[in-house]
């Protein structure tokens, strides 16, 4: 297998942060000091602009005490961007790489990420510039094709799952009210089906699910909630930010514009005010918001392992001049959950999205295959217990419950 | 001291859940089975509705297994309720107390509670109707009078405490936004003044900390936000549900009236949209709302014990005779942090809010005597770690860095 020469080494973190992205950086910096083919690696500080900038910090010059620090440490250590990269940066980011020596270049990142480190590697190459660049997965919105899931997702997944089962346990103790979880995601929804798994009996909540791959009306909306409310005199529902209604619309809540598209800012807020006035019925909304993607508390042990799995294997690759590719996750669906990694060409996932299939999903709830596709990558959350039924008989009449 | 005669015992839950509430219940079936004087021991089903309505479960029939289970969860239950006492509902109280021979009568809850259960005690004894009334502090609000501080705050302090943390690495890692946390709290500032414990660094989130306590002009905080987002391109602040500006309005926020008042329901999400639009910088905001109450993932040891010893003074204080009162705690301030359980007239905390008083709090943050006062509820809050300064030397011209 071809070997690379000694050279510099370069890790970014790009996009959103995540609960594991430190992870990946953990993973890269332990394995980079295994490999005499890096003789140096700098951290770019907040994403693709650190290395705009030439503002690198020295990732071997860091105390092992600062190392350990990071453990179970959410958001992106070394800051991160969602600057739009443009021809012009791009020019420029070969001109320090060739200004450092740099020869190994690790991108973590989501699908955006992963087209401009292809476009790196595709400039690098048409100009005979040795630089293997290797994508990182990462994205709570477990939205990357042909890798079986994403670093961060499953931590995120776990804190929606534990969020909708904690509303859902406040809404069964003062019932009388429906409950709108906003959960973070714009076109896939993986992460809000994945609140499923806070069930454990029929009647538990989320009571109503719904994926952003599929529009909502009104009208739907209003006959689901109805319905749950009659039955159970409560109900939680599990909406994504980006859900949007038959004429792509998002219900009236007010919306951001940015180079993404727009997004709503308030869509569970607007549809709890719709649910009280056309419903008549008590409703409030919940955002946790960016807590989903932050919150150490539910970072998952193995979520944590396979980011670091991720970030080793990204400097393996480079060292064995296998450039132009992201590191993917492979389940062997033979045995119980066991994950490899793999590697695929980082053009075949740049600037793609993969949504949840109509497989996956119903009008509003997940079918088997989902929680199948899902529970090994969460594990078990804990169910709250009830009391058992042991009911004291009334000694006098209720005259008077009529009333309540 | 007077012992009581023999007799049933009747426990309640009452207004908003709390992450420990079910540690006094437990507290309560614990100690009351080591009292002859208390023969059967009933859980009322939604708070006062369950004795109105006799719907009582049989407590000393639940397993050991169930109750082990309710340790760490939180929620009611056994369910509560908000239910708006009247006279003819305290008159079917008694009876149905009658009816069951209840001797002792345990009421789990906030001020409003502690009214209900004072006017209680007072018809039983005009009645001459031998029951002994125990309140048993509970809220998240901290906003009983009498009592040090209240069981269920310490742990929603936590939570958001961590959750400020959460939110401001996310915006340290990808800054050039303001960011409003939108905090659990009407008219007391106890749990918006904790997220104090989230800082370790003079430039930590939260930035600007608002006490409703002190009404707040959009002015004000335009030019507070103003202030810090040009020193550090982030903000985060924190800020109660509760916060009205000098008029005695929200902000314009959507409100829900109810017979306790109105109460804005996107405080926060109002006061990003208003930044954005008038300090032309981008803005977002998070609402994890009854998540602050339910989340069992930062439920405080020392807190869920706490609760169950003031269920366990409640059975003591009620075999010994006691009643017409409400279980403290008493700090003792000699030593480090100690608690101890005292009783209080259950008319002198009825209806009372205690707030947060000036020498506690300054225009955009808490005082040294909060922190002081605070801090050993909720202990460290763990902080994360930075990188330590070692940046690589710049090796090309920095020609472009303007554009960025």
């Amino acid at each position: 297998m071809a070997r690379t020469s000694a050279g510099t080494a370069v890790v970014a973190q790009s996009g959103g942060p995540t609960p594991v992205i430190n992870a990946s950086l953990l993973g890269v910096i332990e394995e980079a000091s295994n490999h005499s083919q890096i003789s140096a690696l700098y951290g770019a500080r907040f994403g693709i602009n650190g290395i705009i900038q030439e503002d690198f910090i020295d990732l071997f010059a860091q105390s092992r005490q600062t190392l350990e620090a990071l453990k179970y440490t959410p958001s992106s250590a070394l800051g991160t961007s969602r600057h739009e990269v443009q021809r012009t940066d791009l020019q420029r980011v070969l001109d320090v790489f060739r200004a450092h020596d740099v020869r190994h270049f690790f991108y973590n990142g989501g699908n955006g990420s992963m087209g401009t480190a292809d476009e790196i590697a595709r400039m690098a190459r048409d100009c005979s510039y040795e630089l293997n660049v290797i994508g990182i997965p990462k994205t709570i919105d477990n939205d990357l094709m042909l890798t079986d899931h994403t670093p961060g997702y499953p931590s995120t997944a776990h804190f929606f799952a534990c969020a909708v089962r904690d509303i859902g346990s406040d809404n069964l103790a003062l019932p009388g009210q429906v409950e709108i979880v906003e959960v973070l995601g714009r076109n896939a929804g993986w992460i809000v089906g994945a609140t499923a798994l806070a069930r454990e009996n029929e009647n538990d909540a989320p009571h109503l699910i719904y994926f952003p791959e599929q529009p909502l009306s009104l009208d739907r909306f209003y006959r689901d909630v109805d319905r749950v409310f009659r039955k159970l005199n409560r109900c939680v529902v599990a909406i994504c930010e980006g859900q949007l209604d038959e004429n792509g619309e998002p219900y009236g809540a007010d919306v951001r514009r940015g180079s993404r598209g727009s997004l709503a800012m308030n869509l569970g807020h607007r549809l709890a005010m719709l649910v009280s006035e056309n419903l008549k019925i008590r409703a409030r909304s919940e955002k946790p918001g960016l807590l989903g993607r932050s919150s150490a508390a539910f970072i998952l042990e193995n979520d944590w392992q396979e980011a670091g799995v991720c970030g080793r294997a990204a400097v393996r690759a480079a060292v064995e001049g296998n450039g132009g590719n992201m590191v993917s996750l492979v389940r062997d669906s033979t045995t119980e959950y066991r994950v490899a990694t793999g590697l695929v060409p980082l053009r075949e996932v740049a600037l793609l999205e993969k949504v949840v299939p109509p497989s996956l999903r119903s009008d509003h709830d997940v079918t088997p295959a989902f929680l199948a596709y899902v529970s090994p990558l969460i594990g078990a959350v804990r169910h709250y217990p009830q009391f058992t039924s042991a009911a004291v008989p009334k000694r006098i009449s209720s005259v008077m419950e009529s009333s309540q």
